[in-house]
Formats: C-alpha cells, sequence, structure tokens
C-alpha cells in the first residue's frame, strides 16, 4: 500500500471504475454538475523551492529535504487541503521533514529549532481537517515538520490495570495490532483511524467512534510525557487525581503549541464478546431527537447512538425516514440486550420502529445484525469509504466536506434550524444547489454532537473559495446558537477566528503565558490554536 | 442549628452524652489512653489584634472584624485545625470576612485587593481538611476572607438538558433542595456535603460518593464564571468540546489559587428510583481486591463500590472479614438487579460470600437493604459521624485523621502494604500503638482510591506534632510507591512538599506563568498550590 501524498489514505483504495460510476451516478440524480474528473499532479511538476535551512551533521541523518517528504507533508487532509493539492497549490511546504527514532530525537530536534528560530510543526498521521498541520512560517526563516511515524510502539503492558505505554507517533490500526495478542483494546477509533496517531488524537482531542462514556481520548489518558523547551513534561500513572488542575488537561488539545507529545500511558479495555445493535426509523426528526435524548439520559451508554436525519438516511443508508437513530450496544463483561430493550422501548414511547431485527451472540465479533444487510451496516461501510469518495467528488469539481459542533439540548433544534438555513442559504449563494445532511456522533446526558455533511457542485479552480463561503456563514451560524466551533475536529487555522471568540479572555491570557514559559521561541506551531507572535 | 467556630458542623450535632460514652467505650478497647476531656476556649478568650486594614466605604458593608467571624475563619477542618483551635492556637486569623451578595462584589473586592496588594482567601463551606483556606499573609500586610456563603442560589434551570445554573457558595443540603422540587439532583455527595459548597467543590476536584462513572465534580460541570484580575472567565455552556484546552479544567482544582469562581452550569440527574445492594465478605483481603477489580473493569459500574479492609470492617462496621465490599446499583430509568447479580457472581468467582439480602424497590428511596440494619446501613450512619467522631476523640488527646490516594491496579499491594506499614512504624514512634484502616472510596477501570484512617492515643499538646511526624511518613510512602498525594481533598499547603515532587516541572512553570497572567499581584490564595512569591 502507498499513501496518497494528495489526497486521503491509501492510493490503492481510491474510488474508481464502477465504484466511482456508482458514486457519479447518485451526485448526478441529486444536483447538477459538470463533474469532469482532474487528476492530480505530479510532485516532479510542482517546482518546490529548496529548503532553507540545513540540520546540523547530528541531526541531518533524521531529516529529508525530499520533494515527496516534502510535498506529503504539506497539508492536512481537508476538502480545502485536499483541493489546494490538486491544483499543485502548495504554497507553504515543510523546508525539512524529520523523523525521531526515539525521544531523545525529539528534543535535540526541538533544542536546534529553538536555538535557530526555526518553526516547528508535530506531525502523526498527517490527517487534520482544520489546518492543524500546514507548515507556515509566521515570521521564521524555515520550518520544520517533525513526523513522528517512526516511534510507533506499545513499550510496555500491563495486565493488571489494564493499560499500555504507548509511542505517539503509532497508527491506529499498528497500536491495535500490537495489543491484539493480549486480547487487549484502547477502543478509539475515530473516524480517521487508519490514518491518524495516538499523539495526534491526544493533541487534538479526538472523539472515538463510540457515542457515550469512553470514547473520547482524553478519558482514556493515564499520563503523558511532552517534550518541551523546558525540559520533558511527565506526569504520573494514575487513575485518577485531584491534586490540582490536572497536568494531562492542559496539553490535551494543545495541538503542537506546547510541546510535542512522545509517549502516553494508555487505559485498555478488553475485547468486547457481547453485542447487539438494531436501526429505528421515525417518521418525524423531533419525536427522534426526544428519544435519543431519553436515551442519552437514561443512563443505558450505548455504544453508538447515531442519529441520522432525513437527507443523511436517505444519502448515506437508503432510507426514507424522518430520522433514523443506529443504536448498537457492546461489553466484555455480560449480555447486553437488556440495555437494547429498554432503549428501543424508549424510542417506540417517541413512535419510533425498529427497521431490521436484533440479535445478540457471545463471542460474535460482529455488531449482531445477522438478517440481511443492516442499516448499521450499510452506513458502516459507507462511513469508511466516505474520505475517499470525498476525494473522487473534489476531483470532479464538488464541494464536499463536513463540520461538526455539540450544544445543550435546549438549543439544538434552534441551532439544527440555523445551521442547516445558514448552509443552505449559502450554497444557494455559491453553487445555486446541493445538499446538508446531519447526523449525531457523539450523544451526552446533555446534550448532542450534531456533525454536518454538505454536497454541492463546484466551479473547477473555485472550490476552495466557495466553501470557505459555506464555512463562515456556518461558524458563525453556530457560534450565534451558542454551539462549540469543534467537538472532535481541533481548532488547527481554519477555526480560529471562532475560537478566539468562543475562548474565555482571561483563560487566553493563561494559555498565552503557559505558552511563553513552555516555548519562549515561539518555534511550535505558529498561528495554531494562538495567534502567531 | 449554631456552626461550630473550633470543629465539625453543627454545635448541636457534637457527639455526646451515651454516644460520646459508647465511643470511649470501644477506643479504650482497642488501645490505651487517658481520654480526658478538653473543652474549647471562648473567643473572647482568645485576645485576636485588630484588623490591619480597612475596608473603602463602598465595601465595608460586605466586610466583617468581628472576632467570632475571624475566628471561625481561621482554619479549615483537618484533624489539626481542630485541635489547634481547641488549643486556642489561632496565629492566622483573617483581618476581615467579607461576603460578597453578587459577583460584581466579587469583582470590586479583588480589585481592591489586588490594589492594595492584600491577600485574597475564596472560602465556601470551610470544610478544607489540606490547609486551604487558611488565611496566611505571607508576605502581604493583611489578609481577607471572602465568604462566598450568600451567593446561594440556584439561578436557572433547564430541564430539556438536565442542567442548572448554580450559585458558588451555594451548600450540598441548600442545593439539593432547590432541585428538588423539580425531581432533579446534582448526585454529588462527599463526605463534606452539609458543610461545602459548590464552588469548594469545583476548586478542589471534589470527589463524591458514588464509586464510578459521574461522581468526580469535575465530569459534571458543563460551564463556568470564574473572577479574576484579567477579567471574568466565561465559558461557553457546553456537553463537550475539542477546542483546546479545556478552560474549566485550568480552573478545576486551582483552589483559589487563578480566581474566584462565581457560578456554574452543572449537569443533573433524574432522582434513583430503582436500588439494589449487598455487602459481601470475603476471607482473604488480596481475594477482595482481585474481585473489586474484576467489578472495576466489568463496566457495570456500580453506584456504591466500597472495599473495606479487615480494620475498618471491625471497627466502622462490627463484622469480622478479610475484606467487606459493600456494593450498590442505582439508575432513574431501570431496574438494576441484574447488574447487581452479575457482581455478585463475579465475588463468588474470587470466593466471596454476600452477608445481607438484596432487595430492590421501584419508587423506594433507599438503597433496598431491607431485612434488618445491613452493613451497608450500618456504615453509612457512621460515615456521617465520623467528623463529629474525629472531634470528640481530639479533645480527648486522640490522634484521629485520615488521608487518601489513588494507584493503578499493579502498584496497589506494594503501596497498601507500604503505607499501611510507615503509618503503623510511624505511631509506635510517637504514640506507641494504634489502628490504621483503609477502604476504597471509588474505584477505575485502572486502579483503586485508597483511603486510610489512623486512630492513636496521643498526648494533649502535642497531638498536632505526633500527627505532622505521621503525615510525613504515609506521604513518602505513597510517594514512593507512585500514588497521588491527593485523589480528592486537594493540596493546599499541607500536601506542598509531596505535590511539588509529584507535579511536572514544565507544568509548574507554565501554571505559574498562567497565575502571574491572570493574578498579577499574587494576591490569590499566596502559598496554596503555588509556593507564595
Amino acid at each position: 500500500m502507498a499513501r496518497s501524498w494528495w489526497g486521503w489514505g491509501n492510493v490503492e483504495d481510491a474510488v474508481r471504475g464502477a465504484e466511482l460510476e456508482a458514486l457519479l451516478t447518485r451526485v448526478r440524480a441529486l444536483m447538477p454538475g459538470e463533474l469532469t474528473d482532474h487528476e492530480p499532479p505530479v510532485i516532479s511538476s510542482l517546482d518546490l523551492p529548496g529548503p532553507r535551512v540545513t540540520p546540523p551533521a547530528s541531526l541531518a541523518d533524521l531529516c529529508s529535504g525530499e520533494p515527496e517528504d516534502r510535498a506529503a507533508h504539506a497539508h492536512g487532509k481537508s476538502f480545502r487541503d485536499v483541493v489546494r493539492n490538486l491544483h499543485g497549490d502548495l504554497r507553504h511546504v515543510p523546508d525539512l521533514v524529520a523523523r525521531p527514532a526515539e525521544e531523545r530525537d525529539v528534543i535535540d530536534l526541538l533544542d536546534w529549532c529553538t536555538h535557530e528560530g526555526v518553526a516547528v510543526v508535530p506531525y502523526g498521521g498527517g490527517s487534520s481537517v482544520v489546518g492543524g498541520v500546514e507548515p507556515r512560517c509566521d515570521g521564521h526563516p524555515a520550518v520544520v515538520t517533525v513526523d513522528l511515524g517512526r516511534m510507533n510502539r506499545v513499550l510496555e503492558i500491563d495486565r493488571t490495570s489494564r493499560a499500555a505505554r504507548i509511542q505517539a507517533g503509532t497508527l491506529g490500526p499498528h497500536l491495535e495490532g500490537q495489543l491484539r495478542p493480549y486480547g487487549l483494546t484502547l477502543r478509539h477509533f475515530p473516524q480517521s483511524f487508519e490514518f491518524s496517531t495516538l499523539g495526534g488524537w491526544l493533541a487534538t482531542r479526538a472523539g472515538g467512534h463510540y457515542a457515550t462514556l469512553y470514547t473520547h481520548i482524553d478519558d482514556l489518558v493515564e499520563s503523558m510525557r511532552v517534550v518541551t523547551a523546558a525540559g520533558v513534561s511527565a506526569s504520573l500513572r494514575l487513575p485518577g487525581s485531584g491534586a490540582g488542575p490536572s497536568p494531562d488537561r492542559l496539553f490535551l488539545g494543545s495541538e503542537g503549541s506546547l510541546g510535542i507529545i512522545t509517549e502516553a500511558w494508555m487505559r485498555l479495555q478488553e475485547r468486547p464478546r457481547w453485542r447487539a445493535g438494531v436501526s429505528v426509523r421515525f417518521g418525524d426528526y423531533t419525536a427522534a431527537v426526544a428519544a435519543t435524548r431519553a436515551i442519552a439520559q437514561s443512563g443505558l451508554n450505548p455504544a453508538n447512538c447515531r442519529l441520522l436525519d432525513a437527507s443523511e438516511a436517505l444519502i448515506n443508508v437508503g432510507v426514507n425516514a424522518g430520522g433514523l437513530l443506529v443504536l448498537a450496544f457492546e461489553s466484555a463483561d455480560h449480555p447486553v440486550r437488556p440495555g437494547l430493550e429498554r432503549a428501543v422501548e424508549l424510542c417506540r414511547d417517541h413512535g419510533g420502529e425498529p427497521v431490521v431485527g436484533t440479535a445478540e451472540a457471545p463471542g460474535r465479533d460482529s455488531d449482531g445484525a445477522s438478517a440481511g444487510a443492516s442499516a448499521a451496516d450499510t452506513w458502516r461501510s459507507s462511513f469508511l469509504r466516505m474520505p475517499y469518495q470525498r476525494d473522487a467528488l473534489a476531483r470532479h469539481s464538488m464541494i464536499v466536506e463536513t463540520f461538526e459542533t455539540a450544544c445543550t439540548w435546549d438549543r439544538f433544534e434552534v441551532l439544527h434550524r440555523t445551521v442547516t438555513e445558514a448552509a443552505r442559504q449559502a450554497i444557494h449563494e455559491v453553487a445555486g444547489t446541493g445538499v446538508v445532511t446531519c447526523r449525531f456522533t457523539h450523544v451526552y446526558p446533555d446534550g448532542p454532537a450534531p456533525y454536518f455533511g454538505v454536497y454541492a457542485p463546484g466551479r473547477w479552480g473555485s472550490t476552495v473559495a466557495q466553501w470557505d463561503h459555506i464555512k463562515d456563514a456556518v461558524s458563525e451560524a453556530i457560534h450565534t446558537c451558542g454551539g462549540t466551533i469543534t467537538h472532535h475536529h481541533a481548532v488547527g487555522r481554519d477555526h480560529r477566528p471562532w475560537y478566539d471568540r468562543q475562548r474565555p479572555g482571561p483563560f487566553a491570557a493563561a494559555l498565552t503565558a503557559a505558552k511563553t514559559a513552555l516555548d519562549p521561541a515561539g518555534v511550535l506551531n505558529p498561528g495554531v490554536l494562538l495567534p502567531a507572535p
């Protein structure tokens, strides 16, 4: 498998042939558009300027100035990243890509960059969709991307406490592969799982696939090691502590602006043995939201509780409904059918009806939906193909992007209406027509995390500007309705204008002071999270 | 009811008469000791020096220089606080006690103190057991204790999201009393519940009564307002967010050193309708620990999972056992018997046997142990009387104190043995004989939070020094064994030497920088959490 330099994932997994035809046919049925394919440029044609900095001899072996490396580290994987790659628009390219093999290398690299005033961009899997790994100089003479990919091992496993010490550069599948022989799992499955790393999850406060309880990476951390200019910050391995503000919580979500995470002790779980799932159809979205809220507040804590609105259900699952709730329960210890049955009861109270059979089987490593292809199965395969489909459509001048938020339940109805309307209006302005979808990725007792999708026909050469217009409108609507500008995608550069307004002023002052203490030269990911000095 | 100025809680609830006789009889059976009662001094005999500062006219109405107010705010409620009060040793007394009625008053008070360089000690219920509210000047000309007790209202309730906006000075019972008409509860019940406030819980990262899941105050916060010298920090009301490091998590556990918390939106729950409980006896403590770990890792998430060691079971419940596990489940939505049954099964796998009947009744507002007085009931009433008994014994020259920690399961056996042995050795050195007990207050999938009790006969006039010797020994043992110096009592002044060693150096630098940004005059609770400048 070869990683795509310009788009999502592996070159071999790109959408092509019959899958591509089917995709384009579906799109044509929904909206007009030219749908001409545009090939990505070859890297040699990009004519990248040479590196502006030379590493010292002691670090030279860790550093690459090859055009392929530099081009592949120029952007994350948002729609605007992919489209800029397709246009060969690589105006910010790292001068060097450094690949430390151990923590000592990270310390030496940061020391050198701090001394030279060279900007440093910590890089895990590079799957940022918010401009978080874009190597901007922002006043510095050069920029080095520090790719942690060689630090990819599970170093220690504590079976008694169910925890493991894991290097930050470990990609999801490799991480799970090293835990599987022990019957353990981190059970953290963001959509980016294959192409993102533990360190990236920690730095961005990643949200896992599961809807409730232990799904956010924040809650799975026992301790962390972070390399800063003020030394290595090493917290104690603890199941819980009340000794002052949590050290880990300062670095969680710091997006490489305070230090470089090198490893962490992470809480593990046994692999689930019992699973049960069902999809519930509602005629009416408001009733579906009320049922979902009842389940979120019930203490049943489903593993999956993904409410699709009518557009999402139709486009991604092919089900006609006012709302479709994909429910699943899992346990490594006990049967989960009683929980599922109670959840279905709550759905029925709100007019919901199960659309596929429910099954539960000890030892079965599937979600138990046995009869035919369930809506949940259909949805999941669609889910994993989404980023590849996004790339294929981006090549065909489509505008395809997502954005997400979280709000309290009392605000959701207005937020959903206002944001959807703002998206439609902005789409109308820049593209004439298009589709807006919404699903919940996570639910909490006090509110949901809605995740929106936008699909519209763009004009080749303008789709980034068209998307930026839509993003401005929806971000403004989210902010006005009291939602967070990001629930699990992090802030990066793209969300900065709204994050700056959302973040309490005194906290901004405290965070800036903390950064100055830990990164006095201001070289760490300048412009991300905080303004470049 | 009148609050005791020198000891725990209400004057009327002090241990006296038959209860006192029974208590002393039990103590005499366990250890030697003189057990002469020593009356607390009357405040007028203390001869407090006059206030060293005069408030401006605009704030005069909020401030009291009365000896009764000042004496009652001189100490928290640790054993060493109570004993120092009994000896009339009030060397640190606030010059003034200020009682703001609204946030504007807090801002004005902090402005004035910042301008004058007067130290400010934020004060909730005053139940700190770590020296967190002791009003030291630490280089400042005077010190003002800001008692939030007048800011005690639930301001807003959002039934849809199950949340409420609550003022920081609200005491536990008054808080629950305002929620009860709505069928809602914060469900946060620290042992100090009656005499501690929401703001105090937030500032100290309080742990609730429940053993798992939503019990720590940290996890119950939607948003907070904190008055700082750099302005009011107001976070957005959100069920979850990934927008940078959490602003709230910086203030949670900040112990008044960064700002004064004035209010918070808190997550609520419906009042439980189903309850089931049982106590399980084990012949062997190691097996009991293994069973408790299995339950903690099962995903059953009991409301109570309190493992008492042999001494704790004997002294506080009167049960002879190698270990006694007090288990309970609760839900507002569904029956909890299946969870309890599975937990009992896990206990039986490790040789445990239930000692009282299990009952479950919808609508019953008790823990369901119906037949006779269950071990859980006995333990709970004993639990609520403990601080009062501590005071009675302190008056009789006893050394009676607790300390707590948390560690991963792999380290617990060594930690338990080492800490118990260190405590026994230190007790032997200062008091000849005594008792050390241990129970779990909370359990996590990756480790327990053990809570130790120490009972020893002291010498009147020396019990503070005797306790300090014991505390040094056990704190050193906890640190050596990789436990946290505090799991839910906060750091204050008493834990500072070990906290300073536990806290990562770069995080200390970041926290110090944050404090300087938010409290440039260094007036906020100087010496707590961070060294006084």
